[in-house]
């Protein structure tokens, strides 16, 4: 997906927030909004939205001189989820269609997104993804496909979106390889929270090789690229999956909510809509 | 009041706003966002942030090739805030205290602001500023000045406002000068708009000679400087003239609304707050 002109000034806002969520002072603040904006100038037509979030967040870390700002609210956001871990298990297995609940489950958490929003009720996603058509719905094709594929690549997104990413692989009854971005960025799940969020007993966890806040596959180290062409079976979770991989020709499932009216009018859904985009969809 | 860091990522939301608004293609939006960075790139430091916004809706009205894109909706908000003056004027006129009454309702035409918000909710605004208490209450101040000095020097803001300022002029009871803007920029009243709002039949209007959206001394005719540095009372309507205007020494009361939180916090008060700022408040 390509940016829109929509994305510039969300750049600039999401710029200041990280900024300041990392403690950087007004002239640093200042600096970060200064290089972005040169950044903006000199984009190439085409780059997708996680090109210049990837930008922003690598400034936010080298101005502030924190290679990971996020960590404490990655820690806290993966236990916060965690405590919904054992009602939200019982429910899927109590469930009468549990993948169907798990799925969805699994787009609830995906409201933990300090991109889209420093605020977010994880208690409001969860009701409504529970309630909620899916303005998307390839919820059967993509069932169909977990029948019949070996293993699944699994690309997550962000600490605590993990632990229902986790309730899901759980409902699968398929292998999982779990991916994790390579470095830190924003809140995105590196090892160490897929780790913390309990994944490590329901799938390989590999990393992408890259800090982008989505999957650029030209910053991807080749291992990951390797795993990628050769995957039955892509789940690819969230707005930053979803905008860089968007145009691949790859079979690729995504799951995620609808968080922006860039994203929103891209897929021709209203803003706040559940998405499960199977391969044909 | 300086330009806060804030306001660069609501500048390009402003300026994408504008460009559509005047119907720009994309391109053209593009070339508007990338001249608005080069522009904060080089802003002095304490700049106001009309500064910027008269340079947006320059580009927008040179890129776009219409002198006045908003020349439509202007007639619009003046024709809709007029069908309100006949049930207004009978409220002011039946009121305890009319001049109370008329300070609160020329508060509410201050929603009609298209750089704040493209949507605005006129009835919302003029039911709120009759129940809410004033965040910032000069009145007592404002009430006393008025009784004493032999003609106010008023600055207009928004059309369609123009109206609500019409009818506070009807209820003061001392000769009013009437200020708009000097050429078309959003949509800033004009002498055209201040007429059509029906000001001539109860002030004298002058045109500051300028195209900010607020009063930036400095782009003012000489001719203006003189009528506002012998004015013995000012009322400066809205947030661009509380922006240009906040830091200089003059008898100046501000009547509007805080429509952002930038202005709430340089203001110390709530957002959608009722300011009636006194000189020496």
């Amino acid at each position: 997906m390509k940016t829109y002109l929509d994305c510039y000034p969300c750049f600039m806002r999401q710029a200041l927030q990280a900024a300041r969520f990392a403690d950087i002072d007004e002239a640093g603040q200042k600096r970060i909004l200064l290089s972005v904006m040169s950044a903006l100038e000199s984009m190439p037509d085409g780059a997708s939205p996680p090109t210049m979030a990837r930008e922003i967040h690598r400034l936010v870390r080298e101005i502030g001189g924190n290679p990971d700002p996020y960590r404490t609210v990655k820690v806290s956001s993966t236990e916060h989820a965690l405590t919904w871990y054992p009602v939200l298990r019982e429910r899927i297995d109590a469930a009468d269609d549990p993948l169907d609940m798990a799925i969805r489950l699994s787009i609830a958490g995906n409201i933990i997104d300090l991109g889209a929003s420093v605020d977010y009720d994880l208690e409001e996603s969860i009701d409504r993804v529970l309630s909620q058509p899916l303005a998307i719905d390839g919820t059967a094709e993509l069932r169909r496909r977990l029948g019949e594929v070996s293993r699944v690549l699994y690309l997550g997104d962000n600490s605590g979106e993990t632990v229902f990413d986790r309730l899901l692989i759980e409902t699968m009854d398929v292998p999982v390889t779990y991916v994790v971005r390579g470095a830190p960025t924003i809140n995105d799940a590196t090892r160490q929270e897929a780790i913390e969020a309990g994944l490590e007993a329901v799938a390989e966890i590999i990393d992408n090789g890259s800090d982008a806040p989505g999957t650029l596959l030209e910053t991807t180290s080749p291992a990951f690229r390797e795993r990628f062409d050769s995957a039955e079976l892509i789940l690819a979770k969230g707005q930053g999956n979803f905008e860089s991989l968007s145009h691949v020709d790859a079979p690729i499932a995504f799951l995620l909510q609808a968080k922006c009216s860039v994203i929103a009018g891209e897929l021709g859904v209203d803003e706040k809509s559940l998405i499960v985009k199977s391969p044909g969809n």
